[in-house]
């Protein structure tokens, strides 16, 4: 359908029905996207009610997302400016390019990336399908960080493959924590935690040996970050946990 | 050789040797390979006096298939009309775009694939090496069900990444068995069995959790599948294992 | 910056930090690389003071690389006739071409991949940064194997996916060993050492049953090989491991 289109793969590595992390991977991309259409694919209610869709966003270079209105598209299509228009994809036999008995399994196959295919080629949205209400999608959520007595709040977004522990924090975030910093994580054990003092580096190298730090990564965000060490199994930490930033304590 | 050639790399994840998986794997992609040239490399025999061949095939839209002549092609090969024409390669001198002492271990790269390159590029089959009886390629099986008085005798085609277990049936074939079904599958101990209810439905979602159901798949043949679950798991199977699908026995 | 450019994925696959083993892979796809622009990433040093560095090679067809300055380059650019003239890369502002609030934790895309983009466009080298005395390198290493009054003396540089161990050797340097070789691999404890009779062969198939063979490879080295079985495995052997090819006693 579109022969002519650079086709760029984001990642084929996100955990099977794992909307969440698809999300925020999908959403650490978007300054990277654009002008262009990004198709994302992670579907646990492919071929029920959910809908599938098309999202026009305001984004001033010209960007596209098709997916599942699941959530796995929402973080994305925020970051990008919010939605301009939306239409629902329903007409399964107009997009296949293959006509066949197939199962109705994979509408990544066989209805988004015909979607995305025709947009790419320039089709306008509003010739993919009926329209909907921008603000019925699911938005999903990337949660903010909270700034609590105790120090800042946060979540794991994300363990990178170096062990890299991206929160959902920016280095603005640990402005009012001054220079001195420790991390509490969950412990071993139901409802205890660690503490450990935390050290700010510009990068890995700046980290001695065996010792966690808070650098800016490379989205922006604050990531907890050992030299040559997996700072996520320093600290037993997965996707999804809770982390505190906060001050160092004066006898630490 | 040809630089303006689209590749689109269909998998580099069949095991190692495994001629089997990588003839399903293609034989899977033809719907979607024609108007092309596909090289395909399983290729345990490699130096030995296995033969490497290209085969034109019958497929109205132009599908040429390029490798191995040990049964990796030849269920692509049927499932794209047949073969019109084959040749041997032989001419490994002609072929290697990097002169050098390599040795003989590497076919895909210093033969097959550059065939498959001047095939894209428009060179006429007859071109590329002596011709050989199509008749005596290596065919391969996928095999078909067999019903019986027990019902339907599949094979284990595929479990995928979600854990869905292929069979070799599609869903006309268990027409014959009625609505409500059962499957049979090997049990934990040699010439074990398991029995199972086994639902139909048209999409994972539609499987109560941690139910096994019978869906047709994207390729449009029956799969054991579960939502969120991989079905082969709690089913035990594995690609090559038996199953059999029957009717449902009234005590069930 | 170079939306023409055909983008080859040589690897994605080297371990976290291992610059030998990058620097190993990259210098066996020397021969198919030129014409062209190679883009290495093994960057533990990222944000320090080690050198980001693009180099032009002597290379006939035309051949630059790309990446840090830490042995990753070295034995490439020595393959491909050694470095004509290199820059260092320090202008991070000019090449990024998403301008953010990034950390200083990804070169790979925010300096040293726009680097390679603007070189493959026909930007010249003395465009990109300074120059810098192409003899200040960080060379790596490439081991020569040692022919020594027991044999040659190697280290296992790679193991393949398919288990074959590659030697720092070629078929020529055996010839001073005749033709009944055995191999000394490490032992299961320390300083202990097993002896095992090599067999030469032209390929995996003309093995024995879990037979341990020399094979001359696909890059035109020696390499530690068996029909269907992890060669690298049965001698327990990893890469870096040394081995030992001498002559085969009379009493063997």
């Amino acid at each position: 359908l579109a022969p002519a289109a650079a086709v760029v793969d984001i990642s084929h590595d996100v955990a099977a029905h794992d909307v969440r992390a698809g999300s925020l991977l999908l959403w650490r991309t978007v300054p990277w996207l654009a002008p262009g259409v990004a198709l994302a694919v992670v579907d646990p209610g492919v071929g029920t009610a959910r809908r599938a869709v098309a999202v026009e966003t305001a984004h001033p270079d010209g960007l596209w997302l098709v997916g599942p209105d699941n959530g796995l598209l929402g973080p994305a299509v925020a970051a990008a400016g919010g939605p301009r228009r939306a239409v629902a994809l329903v007409d399964t036999d107009r997009y296949r390019p293959v006509p066949g008995p197939w199962g109705r399994t994979f509408a990544g196959r066989d209805l988004l990336a015909p979607a995305a295919a025709l947009l790419s080629r320039g089709v306008d949205l509003s010739e993919l399908g009926p329209p909907v209400d921008a603000s019925t999608l699911v938005a999903g959520t990337v949660e903010d960080p909270v700034l609590t007595a105790d120090g800042l709040s946060c979540v794991v977004l994300w363990v990178d493959r170096f062990g890299n522990a991206q929160l959902n924090a920016g280095p603005a975030d640990l402005e009012a924590l001054g220079s001195e910093l420790a991390v509490t994580v969950p412990g071993d054990r139901p409802g205890a935690t660690r503490h450990l003092p935390l050290h700010r580096a510009d990068t890995y190298a700046d980290l001695a040996a065996g010792v966690v730090g808070i650098v800016t990564d490379s989205y922006g965000l604050c990531a907890l970050s050992a030299d040559r060490r997996r700072a996520a199994d320093l600290l037993g930490l997965r996707a999804g946990d809770p982390v505190l930033v906060g001050r160092r304590p004066s006898w630490s």
